[in-house]
């Protein structure tokens, strides 16, 4: 299997669920020889030890940096830049990096303008999840025909790209290559927006119904619809901000979508409103 | 199985998902003796029949209604008070009439006012369903363990309610008693508000990804968020139109939330955003 490796010493910022797998998937394809773990909770370090998730745990930057040929930040998303801006000193020179955040440009613009000389850092958005977290929620699959989008620019290292991509093609992650602003872009459709839309419909219904009794009555739709509102609420401020102007662009365009379809309620114009509601729904089964 | 028998000679007009399964239930429970389904096309009634999910099939509402002692209607919610109307003069003094409508008050109010002497209409709406339509899609668990809602009001026959009440519970739901108006706002909040959402929600998701390059990346969140946007336009379009100015005050009720979570993102009160994600996030939690 030694040839196989890509990085034989692999240092990872948060082991997590999103870390955790990494190092799982990493290590089951052969293409990591060590892996340590460094994060400050000394339950999910230990947790990731005794599930084997990581071959070493410290909260040491120093020493969990020391000889590092790769260095992945799967903190949450508004640390990641912070994490790698100060773990740089430690690392050795021609060191990889890369991360595991769902928001882009404002962490590339930051790791690039301040990253010192012979790191080379090549951001990357695993877009896999589950609502589990923690150490002992990581496992091997996680990446297992999911996305990875990578988002070079053209101060990133061809070589430290390919390694990176290398390695997530490794966990059978299908691995894509776009811009920073491109990721954010389509982030800001696809999931950001997403997100804000169940959290206020949620508070909607939670405010028509404070008793929860009318919500005793909901059949599968309001839960598919509302489910992602039960999200972590920090880690979704954090992204919401992160990716404030994109975010207010995508979201304006459905305030647009749902004023013409009340303007079509409310005058009575149930014409325009089958119209519209054909031509969405069409869309919508065109997603499955 | 002679003395369970609620309903000696049942005539459902739509033989459908919801027309079909209260058909298999009723039967399988012993509360129905013949039932004649009822409709215009005449493929979807000859899989009834061949199904078994009939005993007989009629396109002529005269002799659907001869003898019938139990009328349902389970056709698209616009059409329920003009199809009970049309059928009355056809329906046996004492027939007790009922529908599986998701809007009740503009039923109950039409029905109410206009319906012969004789006839006993006890209104209702069973809270299931699925995506599939037409005869082969009935089965007789559709309803067991979900919720039955009938909505009498005071010029309902306790007898009749009585007897609707006992067939639902055969059929293993769960009945609840309430008034139009009080169901009908619980489906503006619950029902009818999501879907609008996700109906906006997916309009605007299409019309910022033209060419649905962006919708590829997309992971569960977006699909389960969207999945309701999938229904049946001319349904939906119904059930808004029938249920407009409770729909439209729940709909005031999320713009709210979305303008107050906008505020919150756009002005970078993150604090504030935070305490707000935190509040819907524990309502969505305990949904589940």
């Amino acid at each position: 299997m030694a040839d196989k490796i890509i990085f034989n010493r692999v240092a990872i910022a948060g082991v997590g669920l999103i870390g955790g797998s990494l190092a799982l998937a990493g290590k089951r394809a052969g293409v990591f020889g060590k892996v340590i773990g460094l994060g400050r909770g000394k339950e999910n370090l230990a947790t990731a030890l005794r599930l084997g998730v990581v071959d070493e745990v410290t909260s040491d930057m120093a020493e969990a940096a020391r000889g590092a040929d790769l260095f992945f930040v799967a903190t949450p998303v508004e640390s990641i830049a912070p994490m790698i801006l100060k773990a740089a000193p430690f690392l050795p020179r021609g060191c990889v990096i890369t991360d595991g955040g769902s928001v882009k440009q404002s962490i590339v613009r930051r790791v690039e303008a301040e990253l010192p000389e012979g790191l080379f850092f090549a951001a990357g958005h695993p877009v896999a999840g589950t609502e589990k977290t923690g150490a002992q929620a990581a496992f091997a699959d996680l990446y297992k025909d999911r996305f990875t989008i990578l988002t070079p620019t053209p101060k990133t290292s061809a070589q430290a790209l390919e390694k990176v991509r290398a390695m997530w093609a490794a966990t059978g992650s299908k691995v894509v290559i776009m811009t920073p602003e491109e990721h954010d872009e389509a982030m800001a459709v696809i999931s950001h927006l997403p997100h804000l839309v169940a959290f206020a419909l949620m508070d909607a219904v939670a405010a028509c119904d404070p008793d929860g009794k009318r919500r005793a009555f909901s059949a599968g739709g309001l839960r598919d619809t509302t489910r992602i509102a039960g999200s972590d609420p920090v880690m979704w401020r954090d992204i919401f901000s992160m990716n404030q102007s994109l975010l207010l662009q995508s979201l304006t365009r459905f305030q647009d979508s749902l004023d013409g379809l009340r303007m079509s309620v409310e005058s009575g114009d149930f014409g325009a409103l089958q119209a519209s509601l054909e031509r969405i729904s069409r869309a919508r089964r065109e997603l499955d």
